[in-house]
């Protein structure tokens, strides 16, 4: 491998092989050697995957920034006169599919941080209509979310969605990461027929405000996540969420305290009371908000010590549905990230396997034990 | 000054002056040069102080560890057998009074990291029989705590405390830091007319778990903040604290979020959270205290942020009140520590001069303005 070269390629921000190539972690998936870097750096996204064997990239999805006002949030971040496209955000696994290889090679799913996931290709290919979109845009990325109550990763309960499916939120250049403009993605995703986010208009970024308040109220009370807004050319994205998502991920990370509580917690507060500052919510509707919040993140985590005190297992649960060989893969799969997975059943339900699992959370189980048997903390 | 000496003296457990030394800081204080202890290390204690001149040392007062639950929590800590002292834990300031010195020089008040701090030291020889201990007990030093809603440092109010007061808790050899029994502690106290902490009684430990029970009871009711229990000879300890003292140090850490969110929020929910499974509380019990527990979070948090917005100061409100001189000391004190201090009145009472002001709580300004002129963040 020439590593300048591939500096070159990505447009890394530095020229010294060794100051990038030390983040990147070699790995064997799909038969082939991938080197993905672990962490953004010099300006490389974080899951940027280079396959030696084809000298192919698969470029990593940026980082989303996020405001916490709306006002002046959105026309602070835009330019004025640009015209800001919002769609909504999906809770679900950030996926992108692409073909690192000649066109005999089939796709790929790949995770945020570059993993390749053997269930989650084996669902991409079954679901959405790969060979076509490849076969005529063999350069580009599919950039996915991975949504509903069965997938390997999340859970979140989508309207209409019974098991799992994929939202084509971005198709970029699988090589440079340059977006598609959303009204050519939009277009393009009808024409093969992929299922994307909702779209909620575009407008000039101060007129956008309103726009973004009014959805984010709906979605809110949908119990959904929020909204990502876009510069007409797909360059700049901001996201914006809402209160019941703030609250849901609390309950989630507290339900394992010792494996996110520490590092979600502070950030979803800030989220909701720069909300609440910026809508000037009455005192009872700031105190529901607050109590809500309490709720979020107490319940869950008592409920966990009581897991943990009556011997119950701690951590994500999960179901996956489909092709068998493809439910080994992903254990095996699990099994080489070093997680310890515990099978709760394994059946068959018309002609597909479905598998339900926990995630075992180490961390919080063994904190959690260690003390409720009195052992103490230095704070 | 000889360093490997002093090593010897303070009992570390590293034999290298440079392993130590790093980590200790030269300091001005009373005229002489002390030499302090930055962080807790090679078992000795963070705000230890050595004075060169008088070639003296005061040792730092021990960090105490916590339980989170009380049964097996006090069985496990302590021998079976031993007789556990249980007493109020204050909401105030940790101060040692020592005479590091000659049989001339002065009392001086030490805060926990090892300042000498000017008014703190005033009211202490103001307040307390200074002269009459220290001649008779030259070596050892007085673990006090500073409490009262006029302190440049707390201000949890207290029954009867109008302004503030000192508690002696514990006496302690001013270079060995080894403690007195608690018995000879409390009769030695009684003696000089110190004020000291509520004593709740001494029992066997696992019998102390009933009686600690009812004594965070009534100080929760009180809005008080919780207990500190000790083997008899004064030498192990351990603390456990109620859920109102949990709300009001998280109510504290978001008013001021970027100063002290982030560090404080996590510990406070785990206490929070053990203390309501260990108490398998209603489902309404639970319900209201994770109520309480949003509120303490988001109420102070938003009204910080409205702050901002309409240019108001932020940071810790005190008034101090006493010697005009040992005020003009402690505004000396902290301009050397770079606190930024907005002073909002001074004005003479009944001969005293009080002094109101704000810390400044410069990180959440700047943070909440950023975010409030449409500032980005990345997560």
């Amino acid at each position: 491998m020439d590593r300048k070269d591939y500096l070159e390629r990505l447009e890394a921000t530095t020229d010294e092989p060794d100051d990038f190539f030390e983040h990147v972690e070699q790995r064997s998936a799909a038969g082939r050697t991938h080197y993905v870097l672990t962490a953004a750096r010099h300006g490389v996204e974080r899951g940027t995957v280079i396959v030696e064997e084809s000298e192919s990239v698969v470029r990593g999805y940026p980082s989303v920034p996020r405001i916490l006002v709306l006002d002046p949030g959105i026309p602070s971040f835009f330019e004025a006169g640009d015209t800001v496209a919002i769609e909504e955000k999906l809770d679900g696994f950030n996926v992108r599919v692409a073909v690192p290889g000649d066109e005999e090679s089939d796709p790929l799913a790949f995770t945020r941080s570059g993993y390749v996931c053997p269930y989650t290709t084996d669902r991409a290919r079954d679901l959405l209509p790969l060979e076509d979109f490849f076969a005529d845009h063999p350069t580009k990325t599919l950039c996915t979310e991975l949504i509903g109550p069965e997938t390997p990763y999340t859970t979140h309960d989508y309207e209409g969605v019974d098991s799992h499916e994929f939202r084509v939120f971005d198709v970029r250049d699988r090589e440079s990461g340059d977006p598609l403009s959303v009204a050519d993605r939009r277009s393009l995703c009808a024409e093969y027929g992929f299922a994307q986010p909702r779209f909620f208009g575009r407008s000039e970024p101060s007129a956008a405000v309103e726009t973004v308040r009014d959805a984010i109220d709906d979605l809110d009370a949908a119990g959904r996540e929020g909204v990502v807004l876009k510069s007409a050319d797909g360059e700049s994205m901001v996201k914006y969420t809402t209160e019941s998502q703030h609250h849901d991920e609390l309950a989630y990370a507290f339900s394992l305290p010792f494996e996110h509580g520490r590092d979600f917690v502070f950030s979803r507060i800030v989220r909701d009371a720069f909300q609440a500052a910026e809508s000037d919510e009455t005192d009872d509707r700031l105190r529901e908000r607050a109590r809500a919040l309490g709720e979020s993140i107490l319940r869950p985590m008592v409920s966990t010590i009581e897991d943990v005190r009556d011997g119950e297992p701690v951590g994500e649960r999960h179901t996956v549905r489909g092709d068998p060989d493809a439910i080994d893969a992903l254990f095996e799969h699990f099994d080489e990230q070093s997680l310890t997975i515990d099978r709760r059943s394994d059946r068959r339900e018309d002609g597909e396997r479905v598998v339900e699992f926990v995630k075992v959370a180490e961390s919080s189980r063994d904190r959690i034990r260690y003390y409720l048997d009195g052992g103490t903390r230095d704070e």
